[in-house]
């Protein structure tokens, strides 16, 4: 038997670094026997912090059987320099793809840290937003739902809570939710607080043992939990979609990212931000 | 004068594109003169799907003056080699790096879509996250402060809540919040509740300019809302957590990514995944 390879990898960055941490993921997960061990240094920006680092990344190359792998998102060229003299596999973002852009589109970038996220306007869009999902979370309100970019439906615990939260912080959606009661599932009609807004609906649905499974962490061995309370409701929910021609996605084995963007598709909703 | 330049730019992806947009937003920025039409292309997971793309993004190319920037993340090689034949720069963060590691490593990568979100733990990890942090918006209850890996401390609208809910969705953290109310801020004393939990506080402030405007679109005209009332409120509270050496951040020109980085720095925090 071979040992698995065992790697540290840093995440590097002169701002938050999220950017460089979701691409080197991305690029990590390609590769299934290693193992990796994250380390995430965000706000490097300056010589003195970049020297540090350097010396954080060389005393690890030489503990380890292997060098460090560096994802590095560096605007700021003179600390860049000083990171690219560690010992490591250097994957930098900037270096890789500024140059061609430079020369794509005629100009010189400015590498320097940008603003993106310092905006005023972004966070009060994201501010409000978070505010409208939590004002609507579980139907506590209709009175806006007609304020509301999308309204997700679906029985209790099947997800809609925290998919809501995401499309609002991500992408400044404003997403409300309605939980089908057993009294709407029972009626084949639609709830008639949703009515009025059937073109805004999007339904989730779920496997029912996975819902057993959460529902019985919430309150274990009650009717509500049971198997065959879970079966029914997502039957006659299924059914109370396709009924109603109500888009719907199960989300047994996906993301809260993956149901966001899914949503986002089908629905045909642009990012406020 | 002259004219701006007009760029469109695709985010493609056999996922969701997350990282891909991300990494692209970073680049994007870079560049100041430029205006940016965006368009997100997520799940291109076929052959088929891959075509209908080239030939959107090359009648694209045909209409505007300049042809589009691709972003892309694809795994399958396939559906890859495709979307480079289209009419574009295209920068694929993929094909840049993933042969670079592969000798690195010393293995194939799997050239394939990742499983990396299809992950009950860590849907469960980020439901028990946001649920608790949803339980424990605005000092609803402390009984679980215990439980918490931080706890925010500041005035009503410091912008506790998005931060709290951004860190449960992203790292899977525990973030429970605490309002300092006017009768806390009056004393020289830590509020009673926080007083057993002292280690896992962490405050945010905020410019007085800026928390009355966002009050005033709460509660307009209020003593609430008043400019004098956000001075002292404000004052009071950088004087409490100066008074027992809680760390502190000013929120007003960050956003809710720079605030969950800086905290998880700062209090020393591992994600949940």
């Amino acid at each position: 038997m071979t040992e698995q390879q065992q790697r540290i990898v840093f995440f590097v960055s002169d701002r938050t670094g999220i950017s460089a941490e979701g691409m080197g993921e991305a690029l990590l997960e390609q590769f299934e026997n290693v193992k990796f061990k994250r380390i995430s240094e965000p706000f490097i920006k300056t010589a003195e912090k970049a020297h540090e680092l350097v010396a954080k990344i060389n005393q690890m190359a030489e503990e380890q059987e292997h060098r460090p792998i560096v994802f590095s998102s560096v605007a700021n060229d003179e600390v860049l320099e000083i990171v690219k003299k560690a010992n490591a596999l250097h994957i930098s973002f900037f270096d890789a793809f500024l140059g061609e852009m430079e020369r794509e589109l005629g100009m010189t970038a400015r590498h320097e840290v940008g603003s993106r996220f310092q905006n005023i306007e972004r966070y009060d869009a994201r501010m409000e937003a978070v505010n409208f999902t939590l004002n609507h979370d579980d139907g506590v309100s209709d009175k806006d739902f007609k304020q509301a970019d999308v309204i997700l439906v679906g029985v209790s615990r099947s997800g809609k809570t925290p998919t809501c939260l995401y499309m609002a912080l991500q992408y400044g959606i404003r997403a409300a939710n309605y939980p089908l009661t057993p009294d709407d599932l029972d009626s084949n009609d639609l709830p008639r607080m949703l009515k009025p807004y059937k073109h805004k609906l999007f339904g989730l649905t779920i496997q029912p043992e996975r819902l057993h499974d959460i529902r019985q962490e919430r309150r274990p061995d009650s009717t509500y939990s049971a198997i065959s309370t879970c079966r029914n409701e997502v039957e006659e929910a299924q059914a109370m979609f396709r009924r109603h021609n109500i888009p719907f996605t199960n989300t047994t084995s996906k993301s809260v990212e993956e149901l966001a963007v899914s949503i986002l598709q089908a629905c045909n909703l642009k990012r406020r931000f």
